[in-house]
């Protein structure tokens, strides 16, 4: 996958919901499916170009969003900040002065892991 | 503050970039400075009834946001994750062999609490 396509996948995760159901299959089947825009203009009966135009105004939405929202960012800094939490649940896991603090510990990891599927 | 309101202010806090100028000025006024809709009517010099359109379409969209995302949700669980982070700080902050782990830890305990003003 290219890293342009990486992106669209990444923000399609995140605000895919936020987009209208005709935009979010169109854009999905484009980037997700990988298939051409003929492809899925023949699949879905309208031009090549109405296709084009469907995926630039998802892709404009999504990056509206992100830009707004920054959801992706976020999800990036808060992994780094688990990985940090993961490496400390590792150093107190099996000391017993800490074994409520290590359930707690990876209660909260799982919190911050679970991201937007809340 | 009601509880309705302060939930408004919750919600403009992590959305308000996404609502149109206009709208995002107009409920602003009414649930933050606790303007009268018809004292935001005078001042902007369209109807009451205009004004409480806005109010009412500029709560929808909120709403909407946070069906989509649920930020508000999401910074709540954020919060009680750090409370936990916080006291698992204050047990190994004084102690030598988590030197180290104590400075990376308040680190991602900034990170956490950042939130949305990224």
């Amino acid at each position: 996958m290219f890293l342009k396509d990486m992106r669209m996948a990444y923000l399609l995760d995140f605000y895919e919901d936020a987009l209208d159901k005709h935009t979010a299959n169109v854009i999905k089947a484009y980037y997700n499916d990988d298939l051409s825009l003929a492809e899925i203009a023949a699949d879905i009966g309208i031009s090549r170009q109405g296709i084009r135009h469907l995926v630039k105004k998802g892709e404009e939405q999504l990056e509206f969003y992100e830009s707004k929202f920054g959801l992706v960012k976020r999800h990036e800094e808060l992994m780094g900040a688990c990985e940090s939490l993961n490496q400390l649940l590792d150093k107190i896991k099996n000391n017993p002065d800490f074994k409520d603090e290590s359930k707690r510990l990876s209660e909260v990891i799982a919190i911050i892991m679970k991201g937007k599927d809340n």
